[in-house]
């Protein structure tokens, strides 16, 4: 399911633009990326307004994140590096934030939330029902990807994992075979943290 | 009020794009159909986001959910057929999702909420006044589209019965006599939704 | 400041375009009007969808609500010209429908609430500070529009007396010498009911 | 980093479109500038929708506010041109207007808020680190620019102040190097606030 350069750099592009509509992609904030048919990454470069990407926006890195094209990659490509190395069949991971997640993982000290009931959890590849219940794990911040990476890799590796992980503070990382699963799986995970928090809040109210 | 193939498609397309700009049609989820000129349907093939359908997301089927083009029919095509098998009237059928819809859903364990004394009430074929309640039905969602029907059909049979129904934790139903009275009920029962949960707001904060 | 007709519906279908793309214009309501160089008002047709208008969606009445071209006028005629009456400054009226303002509005039986210290309260016309205080007025909804009119006229003579008023359950009535300034009297009105609903929920939140 | 004319109105054009898509630049509230290459300033005039400017919409003004072109200055020129004579490196000043971040201001009377902790912080220039917390300063509202602008200058030039401030009631002032960096500055505290709403939110539901 990879591809060719300037096919991720039309995917990337899109994508950007839709998360930023939806608000996700505030100020400079997140970092998108594909795998591509040579085994190497294209990758957002730091610095730039994800809603409006342009070619120069997206370079090239081998999976140990040395630069094939000009560029200084995202501060964060090392956590994309690490799925890529750790899940062979992810294509793309895209790192959005939203408000809600962030506002979320920061009312909670807990290592993760769990969504249980929700049809939108058949948007995670594999699942086919409702009625299961996932575990969306959180990771304290860190400035040292190696930190965060260490700190999240147990919960990746569980049995039944969804292909997305929360840093505290700071965003939702989600991921798939291609750009469309990578996005899909973003948008089904902070549609439920969206549904959850409508919910408490209609609870509340009729229990005044 | 039934349409030709090619008129059901572009209606179709367009009913998602709107639908996904007003945040109702994350990841893949939901499924759009219009019955046709020669009673079979135009219906949304599975696994396709609906914000950016294109002519080969949609595809036909006859009222016992046979394909007649190419194509795996939504996994709910049965759900849609059953309206139009129920009410001859109905021309199409959109199902959409909303956080808010859902976490209403998920908020209560009873069979319906009631929607009183609104405006927006008029927007049901057939109300001429605020002056009224109807009930939203609610029931509770299944992987067996079977179960759903049976277990909602008799709340679609009441007289004055809206055409629209919730399915908890999952979405909403809403059908017309053609794509834009469906897309009206919608709207509407969407609206008023996010209207009772502003109300609420305010009445909390009042009440402090 | 009033204009021809083809003006009026270029600028009617842009309000609707904007209301609509703001949440303001579910389903088909909401009306819109703008007087005429003659005298006469254009005016939206009954059960259109307002985001998507085109110019067979607006047609033209006299003063008394009597058509002067094809088509049937919006069931709120009498409401728009009953403020062309009384307001002969009045240019042009938009009736919009927030989940927040219909909220608000459900969660209090007073005939009011007060708009105070605000600085978007210069967006009214003839106000130049924020420290002020206004009324925005509201009635109880009718399907009977002169009792409606006669209920609210009292509250709209008021000296100082802001260009809009919410009815209860149903919408928010702006207006002003154009399309520009009653949009502009409307968006603020929005504004500031959306922005105590924030401010509401901040100090819950700080007070727990 | 000063830009011409046609940039500066170019980029002020786009500027306004994409704060009043995301819901910033309600009724003609807002005012933009940019210092231009020959030490002038390109501003927004008084009365115009900041989502729909045109060319005829920003004027030329010295340092000391006397117009070098035609039209009437914003009635908040004076808080732009103190902040270019304050920070040289100022390029450009955004004023925004969200519900969130007003709503935060009239639910406090102090002096300003923290936020702390929060990987959006490295949107401002200089922060490295989420592990830091800076002060977002609140300063009255005033229909003289200069008592606010003497009032919220202190706050201004405390060591490590971020480049925005809130006047309450009011809105957000931000600043930075040029028009995208403003824009990154407006973004992420606008962002921020919306988070610290959601955390709130989800901790109430938390803790009932």
């Amino acid at each position: 399911m990879t591809m060719s350069y300037e096919q991720a750099v039309a995917a990337l592009i899109e994508a950007g633009r839709r998360l930023d509509a939806r608000g996700w992609a505030p100020a400079t904030s997140g970092n998108y990326s594909a795998r591509l048919d040579d085994g190497s990454v294209a990758l957002t470069v730091s610095g730039r307004h994800k809603g409006r990407l342009t070619g120069d926006g997206i370079m090239r890195v081998d999976l140990d994140g040395r630069p094939l094209t000009a560029g200084k990659p995202s501060a964060e490509t090392d956590l994309h590096l690490a799925l890529y190395r750790l899940f062979p069949e992810a294509g793309a991971v895209l790192h959005g934030h939203s408000p809600q997640a962030v506002g979320l993982s920061r009312a909670t000290e807990a290592d993760g939330i769990t969504l249980a009931g929700h049809e939108m959890l058949k948007a995670y590849p594999g699942h086919t029902t409702h009625a299961a219940e996932v575990r969306l794990p959180i990771v304290d911040n860190s400035q040292d990807m190696a930190v965060i990476e260490a700190a999240i890799r147990p919960a990746l590796l569980v049995p039944g994992a969804i292909p997305a992980y929360l840093i505290r503070s700071h965003g939702l990382y989600a991921w798939g075979k291609d750009v469309d699963e990578a996005e899909r799986v973003l948008e089904a995970t902070e549609w439920m943290i969206a549904a959850e928090l409508a919910e408490a809040s209609f609870r509340r109210a009729w229990t005044r």
